[in-house]
């Protein structure tokens, strides 16, 4: 019965000071930090469109991810991690064991950021496995990064390096929380999206936003060795470069920062976060994207990604 | 393309003074109220499972509900409506035309209540429609209203009437906000729950919650026109009473006040709230529910209503 099996699942919920009143009631009531914003995201995941459950991709590690995707939103915004909700539509058969994975993976994931679960819903259903987290977090005033503020003449740096998450990374996210908070008590930072549906995808919906325009020096993206290995399979017609900029699910964070900060960023950001930072490219005025080459030409570059679609 | 319709969807969401980012970012920013707590619940309907999508239940009133649901869990802690967000999975076909009508019931719903919707996330699928709503709110500190705080002495009240909702309050969910706002200011709640899963059901979970048992006296129960309306269909085996004990999504309110609290509600919660309010038994020492007759006598009443189970 759900109510035998979502008391056991609280009842695992560790206690956290941050609850005035923990899960199991209608709601949960949080005591919010004082003089800090509200930051909050929801993000939904899928059986057979996210992942498809099997010996590669447990309910733990859904669990995991479904939380970690939420987390990168909140590094995003420069936010630190405070509460996350969960609803889940369980499989009728073996949904059990599979709620169990679920709060497995998000309580791992939710104590090694520093939220704590407030509360859920858990529902049985025919049909797959659905989950979806709001992730709630906190800022200073004034003090989130929004993808809205690209100016002209910043650079954009990138965390880590990017392509062929598909290896594992898109399952084992690690989200850049502690990189988003570090940076943004040391560096100015204009703009900040994280790469969730691919490179060049997040860079365009960036700078239209911020209603300017990209040249990204394409010798300069970093390139994970997943997306050389990738690429390097027979019949994968794609270069590295190309699972870079496209693949997505990366999560790692994008940035646009005035020049001599984002310098001091790709200089100082890896002994200060553990993460090395990279520029890959300019902001100028205009729209859309453009690559430019090792010899300075500059042509325009496809923005490549993941886009949900409908058939009408 | 997805870009496009959530764009599309974003532009109709009114601007809202809490937000200092509004939806479109990577999460949306809040201001919350000073010197209050947070309060958030979700809530997930599946379609096949919570609704089924025809001439009778449109994408609208999908929306209004799954929204209404969610605030009447904040009216069960006494919370003020502030701010939701929304994920959807979409079917494919036809999504798009589904996810409008599921914001236009949203949106009518927000604004009804004073909630402003800070964001979502929209994914489309080839499963059915499922809709996962996060409604946050806020509270005085220490005086949200719990579910295990009921006391022996205390008297059980009941907002509204019970049963039937099948015939439509089901969908046409009318969350006891404003109620739940005007009580709290005025009077001295116990412990608190809105009847989602049944009355009997719900009134079983603040007793257990509250380590105390209840005594329902039936003939107080306030039945619905609904439920005398469902009971008298051809083949229904059940009394009006039975569907008023068991239905579920009447989205009552359930209060547990001490006695002089109580009577004082019923005589004047009405005027104070345009909803009548009524006794239906008492909080006594021990455990689970038992039904009064008119004669005084007692027997074991069992707790029915809506709950998930699982196949193994």
């Amino acid at each position: 019965m759900e109510l035998d099996f979502v008391s056991r699942l609280i009842a695992r919920i560790p206690a956290d000071p941050r609850l005035e009143v923990p899960p199991g009631d209608d709601a949960a009531v949080l005591r919010p930090p004082a003089e800090r914003r509200t930051v909050v995201t929801v993000d939904m995941l899928m059986e057979g469109v996210d992942f498809l459950l099997g010996p590669d991709c447990t309910p733990r590690q859904v669990g995991h991810k479904a939380l970690a995707v939420n987390l990168s939103d909140l590094a995003a915004m420069a936010a630190r991690p405070e509460a996350v909700v969960a609803a889940v539509a369980l499989p009728r058969r073996g949904g059990d064991a599979i709620g169990r994975g679920l709060l497995d993976g998000m309580l791992a994931c939710a104590a090694a950021h520093g939220a704590t679960l407030a509360g859920g819903d858990t529902n049985a259903w025919d049909g797959p496995l659905v989950i979806s987290i709001t992730a709630l977090g906190s800022v200073a005033p004034g003090r989130a990064w929004r993808r809205d503020a690209a100016r002209p003449g910043d650079l954009l740096v990138v965390s880590g390096a990017c392509g062929g998450s598909l290896l594992g990374r898109h399952l084992a996210v690690a989200p850049r929380c502690r990189e988003a908070l570090a940076i943004a008590g040391a560096f100015e930072v204009h703009a900040a999206i994280d790469i969730s549906d691919g490179l060049s995808l997040d860079l365009a919906r960036m700078m239209e936003a911020s209603r300017v325009a990209a040249v990204v020096d394409l010798d300069a993206v970093p390139i994970h060795a997943d997306a050389v290995r990738m690429a390097s399979h027979p019949g994968d017609d794609r270069t590295p470069l190309d699972h870079a900029l496209g693949d997505g699910e990366d999560f790692e964070l994008l940035l646009a920062l005035p020049a001599e900060e984002a310098r001091r960023l790709v200089a100082e950001g890896h002994s200060l976060t553990g993460t090395p930072f990279t520029i890959i490219g300019e902001v100028v005025a205009g729209s859309g994207l453009s690559a430019r080459a090792a010899d300075g030409s500059t042509a325009p570059l496809a923005r490549r990604g993941y886009e949900h679609a409908f058939d009408d």
